[in-house]
């Protein structure tokens, strides 16, 4: 059979020998696949669509009506490998009738791990006390009882309250919720959708659930207020851009921590950077940055000794990768398929 | 009434405004503070030690017989501000009939939060991530699937099993387990004491009360060879020298990371070194390191991207340090006063 008999699918970067046996098996599909190991070029990308019926990647920019209308009617399905989908123009796809396959989910545990880890490395003064010693500072480092000390993530004899605050409450941060039990969590406050109220009868079966005094939604000012540690666990785009502003991190506790592991649109990165400096609250621990990848060294918030930043490796764990590049393909072939895929956004609202 | 008629106690540091009060407040005594922020020399402590009934601090070297002779047949008490008493000649103490005061238990929980953070860090590839922020990679960094992936602690649909290791299963060890419980942690392995027996009943009220799928006691061979997170928690000394050597390390999983918040001479340095470059194991998160402070940037673990290297703030949070000096003081005056110490060591075998 000549490839041009056969679907077209494009697969704009190679996923590896855990995944790719699962397209490369079917010779049924004409498998079209960007050879390098970086993102596909978009002029590859252009070249290689008219006729496709399908189209899988970490995409190298915005697709959008020029890469649907490029693809042409034959296109059926859109996969990407990850679980956001800002880069995706949805009404251009709801209106040519294309589906979309995303990844959620599978990340859950891997972001919730980091998002734990960022917590205690906030905390703990981690910025400073690596640096001490990669800067040969340990031996001549003066000791004292407070050297480097800093809030404590588990309770203790003297403070045995710890409230913990969620902007934004799915599936991550209950995970979240989950791990940071056994330190001695207390409390718990959470933001909801602005379009539904707040449940006092959920709130209880969530203490219960999780086996803390309270769980409490709470309005964004209540969250900065009370807060021992924040996390930022909420979708990117226009309704949540700089939610954490000046005005929200003053409101914040001394000795707190504010985490982000969602979106760095989120957070006003200049705000940040000066209620650190001047101690509104005690650490920050970033996965995610306004501009990123365009982040570096002279960054404000990289400059900021109290401020852990990486670069965006929330589900980077061989485990959750190798899961969500086979939910992509898996969503890819259902798509082609006419077939339910594992994870499909609904465009119906698009 | 004159100094000289008032029990006089030697304090080796300032303990800080939530605790010093709790001294100074005692008129009674002739209470002579080192005056620096730094800790005291030897010097000032072998001129004032001469008819002290107590003793308190962070010691600027080894509590021996030259000390012990010093302060004279007037000393009842040491006290020390720390869980460990190396430095201090146990044997000489108890020859004089000086009571040990120490601070166990109140840094157990300060400590198990630094283990969850040094096992989580030491997976999710830490060490070199937070440098390609730091050296400005970030913007050139081609992205690929599985860039900088390492093991997730979490388990996973795919790897649904997680086995966590204790060289050494007091106190710490237990709080660490009951933190990692809520990651999908499945398997507990840990070394006993070798002058006891193992015991498959307590092991199996372990697995109940820690919700595991197993939990048993088992030799080192054992413990390097099934453990994916492995953790040094036992007692340093000539007993447990370099424990953790080639040997050793060369049994252990190649996805596996290692933690050590106990004391450096467990681990054979250069062992761990050659280890992580031949990747033997994945990953180490090391706050302790054997010569400490004497570590540099050119120590071979410092110089491992695969190796987070803390310089020893295992108890280093306020609510910890202050719980440790309050403990500290408490301790002191209860052996002057001949009543009973909050945590005294046991030197009748000594």
């Amino acid at each position: 059979m000549s490839p041009g008999n056969r679907p077209k699918v494009v697969i704009c970067r190679d996923m590896g020998p855990d995944v790719m046996p699962l397209l490369m098996e079917r010779t049924d599909l004409d498998v079209v696949l960007w050879p390098e190991n970086r993102t596909c070029d978009r002029a590859w990308l252009m070249e290689n669509l008219p006729g496709a019926v399908g189209v899988l990647g970490m995409f190298p920019s915005q697709v959008n009506s020029e890469i649907i209308e490029k693809a042409g009617p034959s296109l059926k399905v859109v996969s990407t490998m990850s679980v956001g989908y800002e880069h995706i123009d949805l009404p251009v796809l709801a209106k040519a009738g294309v589906r979309l396959g995303y990844t959620p989910d599978v990340l859950t545990d891997a972001v919730a791990d980091l998002s734990v880890m960022l917590a205690l490395m906030a905390g703990r003064n981690v910025g400073e006390t690596l640096e001490v010693v990669k800067n040969s500072q340990w031996p001549k480092f003066t000791w004292s009882p407070f050297s480097f000390c800093g809030p404590q993530l588990s309770a203790t004899e003297r403070s045995p309250t710890r409230t913990v605050g969620f902007l934004g409450f799915g599936r991550i941060a209950q995970a979240t919720l989950a791990r940071l039990v056994p330190f001695g969590i207390t409390h718990c406050l959470y933001t909801g959708n602005p379009s539904s109220q707040a449940d006092p009868t959920l709130d209880q079966s969530l203490a219960e659930k999780f086996k803390l005094k309270g769980v409490r939604r709470v309005d964004n000012d209540t969250l900065a207020r009370e807060s021992d540690i924040l996390f930022i666990l909420a979708p990117g785009g226009p309704k949540t851009y700089h939610v954490v502003n000046e005005e929200f991190l003053k409101k914040m506790k001394k000795t707190s921590v504010l985490v982000n592991t969602s979106r760095g649109t989120l957070v006003d990165s200049n705000a940040l950077a000066k209620a650190l400096k001047e101690g509104w609250l005690w650490g920050a621990g970033l996965d995610v940055v306004e501009g990123e990848p365009n982040v570096t060294a002279d960054h404000p918030l990289v400059k900021e000794p109290r401020c852990i930043v990486l670069p965006h490796i929330g589900s980077a764990t061989l485990d959750t990768r190798v899961g969500m590049a086979t939910l992509a393909v898996k969503n890819l072939l259902a798509g082609i398929a006419g077939e339910t895929m594992g994870a499909e956004l609904d465009l119906s609202r698009a």
